[in-house]
């Protein structure tokens, strides 16, 4: 099945709760990206009404898991490289596996990531060479040489996008831990890989210069995106012109409908801003799920969703 | 103990998720009201992530409570009847019992009460002399007759703040289900008591006429009050100007931090509004919680709240 009603990026507390309350409302359902990159899939949770506090973080996701599925709930373990929006309002929405989906509307909960490499430099050159979003900061540096840190997909596809703007794109990675699709395109690029490798210095005055590894080798280029995540959610954000809270543009604005200002696309969780808690998640993951099921019922029965 | 930091006006879902967050930001809290009371109290929850479904609504709430008080929330099973701001900024919350207790930021998490009675004329006479709020309507009455039904606290209270107004008030109960302080004030008031009676109907064409009871015996009044609940949320909310929903008003409006328009006060789950789930309730209690705490925080040190 490829053709939802309603796709929920993200399987952390926030899509978990989406999922279950979309699921009931009658809506075809699916859940995308991984729980063991969940926020709270190491934690150890002790201030969740009104939950068993022996349960550890990994133990409480598979029973949301196992919950959300009882609705009918499609789970798929990929992260989403590109989103965007059809002329028939659909939104498609392509895995890593290269595979394509659509859904009638969105709900976006891919948290926050702590994604600092804290390695000297980082902190000084960002803006002047540092960046933390392929989507945003790319064309910056064109035809210049360019280096992205990272193991997973925002790295890869980050680097795969960098190559149609940069003189020379360099992936410094300790281990790929990315579909097999897009390894295999890694791999057959020019990218110049730099496998078990790590960033041990950003080094630059007004601006990057170079980046140090740690054996000691160095790369001359005027800009380092540090990719540490999946898909950076604001990067894919981005692509649906979903606006930002203004005041630190670093979080996603929605109401308390839980709508961006984006028709069908909604918004729950860490990636709405603080507190950041997962009992706030389930809150807007319940609110986000009901109104994007009837977002999808509406479209799907013509009548217009806003 | 009389003095705390913040006080919780129910003990349901919110509540209890507000007393975690708030006493874990090391206020001292107490949570007040009942948990039989919750409308969680005989639900069967399938749909709170991530909690096991197996378990019923009391025992989620007693699960709940026990997680708050180990955090150093306290419990005082009472209702609360009158609300006040005193000059210095502090609240003082007047109980059933008749203690009195301050603190420096309430949160409002009383629910929503189902309280019709669902008898013939009911609903063709609201407006028209049927009411569910003493506070709101109650002047209209003066000097004629009225008519209180209800078993709890708000009835109760309702009945005696009546007292001051109308001609006569009779109070239709089952069996008075309060505290024996506010029993004792019935009791050796003028109120005229009908214990064991339950309102069979209300008849009138342009306004209420009489009340008829399910023994057959009729009083001619002019205004039936329908107080089935605790006391009403909503009348509460009113005493501290705090302002409703301007769509429906029947909920409390609170923004994205669970602020009302009230500095200091702030409100959580079923009584901010629909969607009427577990889930919305702990999101906001969360937030209103920490939100509740620090405002009391900065009170307590002399920082001005807002
Ligand atoms: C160490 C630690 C301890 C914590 N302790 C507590 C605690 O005690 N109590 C508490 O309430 N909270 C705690 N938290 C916070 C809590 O974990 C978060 O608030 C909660 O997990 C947020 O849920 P979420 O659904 O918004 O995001 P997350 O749970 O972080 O889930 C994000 C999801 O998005 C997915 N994703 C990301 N990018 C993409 C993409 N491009 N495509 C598809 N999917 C994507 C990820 O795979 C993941 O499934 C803790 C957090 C940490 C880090
Ligand atoms: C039959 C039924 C089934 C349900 N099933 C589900 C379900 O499956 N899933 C789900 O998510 N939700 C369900 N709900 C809804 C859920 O119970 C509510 O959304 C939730 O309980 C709201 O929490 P709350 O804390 O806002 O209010 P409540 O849980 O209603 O708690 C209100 C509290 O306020 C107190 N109070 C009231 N007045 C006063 C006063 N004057 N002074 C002091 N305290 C006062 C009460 O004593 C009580 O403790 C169901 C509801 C019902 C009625």
């Amino acid at each position: 099945m490829r053709d939802f009603d309603v796709i929920i990026l993200g399987s952390g507390p926030g899509g978990l709760q989406a999922a279950v309350h979309a699921a009931r409302g009658k809506a075809a359902v699916a859940v995308l990206g991984r729980m063991h990159k969940s926020s709270l899939f190491k934690a150890h949770v002790e201030n969740y009404c009104c939950m068993d506090t022996t349960l550890s973080g990994r133990e409480i996701l598979e029973q949301g898991r196992t919950q959300a599925q009882k609705f009918g709930a499609r789970f798929i373990d990929e992260d989403v490289l590109d989103l965007r929006r059809g002329e028939d309002g659909r939104f498609s929405i392509k895995l890593e596996s290269g595979a394509v989906l659509t859904a009638w509307s969105l709900i976006l909960a891919m948290g926050v990531s702590r994604n600092r490499l804290n390695v000297p430099g980082e902190r000084d050159l960002l803006g002047k060479g540092v960046s933390y979003c392929v989507e945003c900061d790319g064309n910056f540096f064109r035809n210049q040489v360019v280096v992205v840190a990272g193991n997973e997909s925002a790295a890869c596809s980050g680097a795969l996008s960098l190559l149609l703007i940069a003189a020379e794109v360099h992936l410094i990675y300790t281990e790929l831990s990315v579909s097999e699709n897009l390894a295999f395109q890694v791999n057959s690029s020019p990218i110049h890989k730099h496998p078990g490798r790590k960033v041990k210095a950003i080094v630059g005055s007004m601006g990057v210069e170079k980046v140090v590894l740690d054996n000691g080798e160095e790369i001359e280029a005027a800009g380092v995106f540090i990719e540490l995540g999946a898909k950076g959610a604001l990067e894919l954000a981005t692509k649906l012109d979903v606006a930002l809270d203004p005041e630190t543009m670093q979080y996603i604005r929605a109401n308390k409908k839980q709508e961006t200002n984006v028709p069908g696309v909604y918004a729950a969780g860490d990636i709405c801003g603080p507190p950041w808690q997962m009992a706030k998640a389930v809150g807007e993951g319940c609110v986000a799920g009901m109104e994007a099921s009837g977002y999808a019922r509406r479209m799907k029965t013509g009548k217009s969703g806003d």
